[in-house]
């Protein structure tokens, strides 16, 4: 799934011709960049959890499946939320289901989960987050005093993100058929800004940024679960970023994109901005906030935390030149207050994203193979 | 549930001051009137399979639940679409899940169940479908062929409707977590017609018309599950209704307005109606269409066809005097040649749907308890 190319010879970023990593490196290159042309097939004759993990059998899924089947040039830019033009507005439309186990954990639920995703995709989509709908599916049998908690926290998140619940639906399903309750949220946002976003507008120069620790989320669920022995204070980041997102696009317009790292972390991300753009993308290790539990659990999960899930960080991507403005931007937002530029833009090799580790080697950061944090979102 | 009183001396619709059926009759009113003017309350500790069954259980999780929490007035209004101003446009959202079991009927699947759903919740509301967002929970271990022929169904009734997919989202619980496939579909339409659509402007000598033969969709659904052994030539009736709906409205200025008689079927609606317009629903048993295996069927089961889902029909209310003309314009359409006048909105008693038996007698029919079709969308 990632390649490591910790070589002392080699240093970061840079490789020297005809060297024996040079060659290493190219057939790893040409070999990603084979398996990436070749038309997307599902391979498998069953859906496997890898298939809902946002990497690489998601990408296939919807790619061979989804893209083809519902052909239509707004579905096939894949950004989190679709542009639309209705009458006389610019809107955003999104979608998102959640399935995280356990339905609470420190920091968040559910319910607040559900309403912020939804409206963090809105938001880095441009548009300004305004109605929600929420779709329930309750396995029978689950407790009343759990779902209303579950709805007191919807609500409460709706109010602090200014939005309204407009529409639902409840579904009981049998004992057996569910796991408690999962929800769907979708939601409509109006696009009044004039900033032209897209991950496929990334260029060479321009900046990465985050806006606090990553992988928060991912490991709070984890270690709730009582999957890893550990004792940690470690909280979900779960929090509606419209505002930090309002304050990045009113102060720069250098803005290229804008994503909330979710199921998939921020690797994830990068990849997808790397095969958009065409571009390369660096980034330098030391440079990513990671809280020290997390960066603890991650190893003993055997999983980079730039794979983990956040649920309130933004990834920007913007201007070299106003890389620092944006930052200092971002840092002057409660939500931000941790951001930190963690790499740039770059041109060669297309479509690949580079991380300078802190050992001085350089490595690939690929799409995630396999489902190392199942449903945690 | 549900009071019978067929007396041969009271006659349909009429009661003699003083006789033992007032009595008893006032007493069944005066009790149903309590038990409505109660403030809502849940007062199961648990989730039973009727909270998710159309009827009482699930008017009391959403008025004593959602509507408590979620509090706000497009919420309240309780239409198939929340009616949205964004920018300069008046827009619909709606959102339906669906669990239907089996994923593939006679006439049918989960996939043109969930994309006909949202569509008819907008039409019905005075919108015309645009765009649709589709999620889908999977249990690990489905086949990819019944996604694919899902996803494909969805295609090709999204085309059929006019609609576009344009967000989505996918997530995979383990086995045993979910039933195959579950799929959420939310939507949203431009409302441009003029016409003030709601149930609670229903009035007095207004006329209650149906759009052909009902509980198609919902005893399909139960033999083909093979609980009842019956050879049947019965087919969903899952079917976009904007079409039709676009017909009716253009063809009537006295429209007050229109459902689609999903979960809870045909009663659940006049219930719904009876109660928000505070007016009576008298319906003329021998005038609504029921096809002969479908009543066959439901006799078997033990419920009135009148609470079986349809997915492909409307319950439309207009002003008296536009009855037969609307009547006419609806059997002009394809998917309304056996459209019926099936009753008329009185004053007395109000909030109540009576329904005059083909025996001669008169029954309250009320809002379903407990949930005799389950997992039928």
């Amino acid at each position: 799934m990632r390649v490591d190319h910790d070589h002392d010879e080699a240093p970061a970023g840079t490789a020297r011709p005809g060297s024996e990593y040079v060659d290493r490196e190219q057939q790893v290159l040409d070999r990603i960049e084979k398996a990436r042309k070749r038309k997307p097939k599902i391979k498998e004759e069953r859906i496997t959890s890898s298939h809902g993990a946002g990497g690489k059998a998601t990408q296939t899924l919807v790619e061979a499946l989804f893209l083809d089947r519902f052909r239509n040039p707004l579905l096939e830019k894949l950004e989190d939320g679709a542009e639309l033009s209705v009458g006389q507005s610019r809107l955003a439309f999104t979608t998102d289901s959640f399935v995280v186990s356990p339905l609470f954990f420190p920091g968040g639920d559910i319910g607040d989960l559900a309403v912020n995703g939804t409206v963090n995709d809105l938001a880095v989509s441009g548009a300004t987050p305004l109605y929600l709908s929420a779709g329930f599916i309750i396995e029978e049998g689950f407790p009343v005093a759990d779902l209303t908690r579950i709805v007191e926290s919807m609500s409460a998140a709706a109010e602090t993100a200014g939005v309204q619940i407009v529409t639902g639906d409840t579904k009981v399903v049998q004992k057996g058929k569910a796991d408690g309750c999962y929800v769907n949220t979708a939601g409509v946002g109006l696009r009044e800004t004039d900033h032209q976003l897209g991950i496929d507008t990334a260029r060479p120069g321009d900046a990465i940024l985050v806006s606090g620790p990553i992988g928060d989320h991912g490991v709070t669920v984890m270690l709730e679960r009582g999957e890893l022995d550990i004792d940690s204070d470690v909280e979900s980041d779960t929090a509606a970023v419209h505002g930090l997102v309002r304050d990045v696009l009113a102060g720069s317009t250098g803005v290229r994109a804008m994503r909330d790292a979710t199921r998939g972390g921020v690797a994830t991300i990068l990849n997808e901005v790397a095969r958009a753009a065409g571009v390369s993308v660096v980034v330098d290790e030391e440079t990513v906030p990671v809280r020290h539990e997390v960066r603890g659990a991650s190893e003993l999960l055997g999983i980079d935390p730039l794979y983990v899930a956040c649920e309130g960080r933004i990834v920007v991507v913007v201007d070299g030149a106003e890389s620092e403005a944006t930052l200092a931007t971002m840092r002057a937002h409660p939500l931000g207050s941790e951001s930190a530029i963690i790499g740039r833009i770059g041109e060669d090799p297309p479509g690949l994203v580079l991380l300078n580790t802190t050992f001085g080697g350089t490595r690939i950061v690929d799409l995630l193979v396999g489902d190392p944090l199942p449903r945690i979102c």
